[in-house]
């Protein structure tokens, strides 16, 4: 195991304290996400900790139920108590862009429908502004070349995310167009434009989302409380 | 022909009209519309009229072909002069509802590509209110179980739109909810509400959208300018 991998795994390991029993358990996607949820199988072993699991991917689920912990989709429980995902960069006010692996849409719609929302990242996803790291847009294939000099024009240097000479799909079967912004000032008057444009299906931005952050240092995690 | 189709059949005639050579048309879908088409099929063949159509679904791209009208993809053309289309619902104000059908995604990213937008329909559409008319919202279907308690809980009065037992299914791949909202007093605070939702791909308000309204009446086409 690399250094920077068992870092991840302290974090995972603290993430999952945090996990009460017979709850419903959010769990993301992602190398760190990955550590968590193998600490979650050990406790659900270990401890008989009674939880259910609602993961945002395919690669989650099967990862969760290899280890014995149930899962259910996001339409077959009432709620979630608390959801356990990483993040591709996160500001100093704990607002955050999700979507580089392109799962941004279905990690929103568990998100939002979460008591509680848990990030766990290494130092590096840390920052003062967000923008370095490219804001990812969920889009409609139809109409898309037309919506990419929409955004063209707004100065938002749009870029579709391409693989092997194809446009990458998302689980939804739609496109994936990334902003260069460089540098978001004001994330909120940014999401409000791109909810509003017709053909984005979802933005990363995660706005006033996060409660509970934990970061890996190399001196350990430390767990950071948000909102 | 029946009395109304000879109504609607006025009313595309009357909006052909409006095409100029050498522009390139948004064809809508919709009994109405399909009159027009028919009638662009007769200036095309008889007046050698250039155009290029860009239809908002198979069945009109079909009947359009069919006719010797030759189309082209939303995002094969640089621009849309005029999109002409049919409408659910449209108020006073000219705000309107559509969706009906299930196509008002594609609908609306033609609509707001173009740079007029016509409305054809018959009088029955015409209303002091939106509202009584269902507003069709195209969601995503994961989670849509979870929006639609959301949409519930806001008193929007949701229903998935079912037939034979099944989804109805958009062009995308997505499932519709109707929101039963009888009277819409302020369309923009709902559309700006529903956009702001995620899992919402696109609502059924068409708001500040289009500039002629050509409305069948018994005594023959009237033609309104809206914007």
């Amino acid at each position: 195991m690399t250094h920077q991998d068992e870092l991840k795994k302290l974090v995972g390991e603290e993430a999952v304290k945090f996990i009460e029993n017979n709850t419903v358990v959010g769990l993301g996607t992602g190398s760190t996400v990955k550590f968590m949820v193998d600490a979650l199988g050990k406790r659900v072993k270990d401890e008989g900790l009674s939880i259910i699991g609602v993961p945002t991917s395919e690669r989650t689920k099967q990862q969760a139920n290899s280890l014995g912990i149930i899962t259910k989709g996001i339409d077959e429980v009432d709620h979630i108590d608390l959801t356990i995902d990483g993040a591709d960069q996160i500001d100093k006010n704990f607002q955050g862009i999700k979507g580089g692996g392109g799962a941004h849409l279905w990690e929103k719609i568990v998100a939002i429908n979460s008591d509680k929302n848990m990030w766990i990242v290494d130092e590096s996803k840390m920052a003062d502004h967000l923008g370095s790291f490219p804001l990812p847009l969920e889009v409609i294939p139809y109409g898309s070349q037309q919506l990419f000099k929409r955004l063209k024009d707004k100065g938002y240097s749009p870029e579709f995310r391409i693989k092997d000479g194809h446009h990458v799909k998302t689980d939804s079967d739609n496109d994936i167009i990334d902003l260069h912004l460089h540098e978001i000032d004001h994330p909120q008057e940014i999401a409000n434009t791109l909810d509003h444009m017709t053909g984005i299906v979802e933005h990363g931005l995660f706005l006033d989302i996060v409660n509970t952050v934990i970061v890996g240092h190399e001196d350990g995690p430390e767990v950071l409380h948000a909102r």
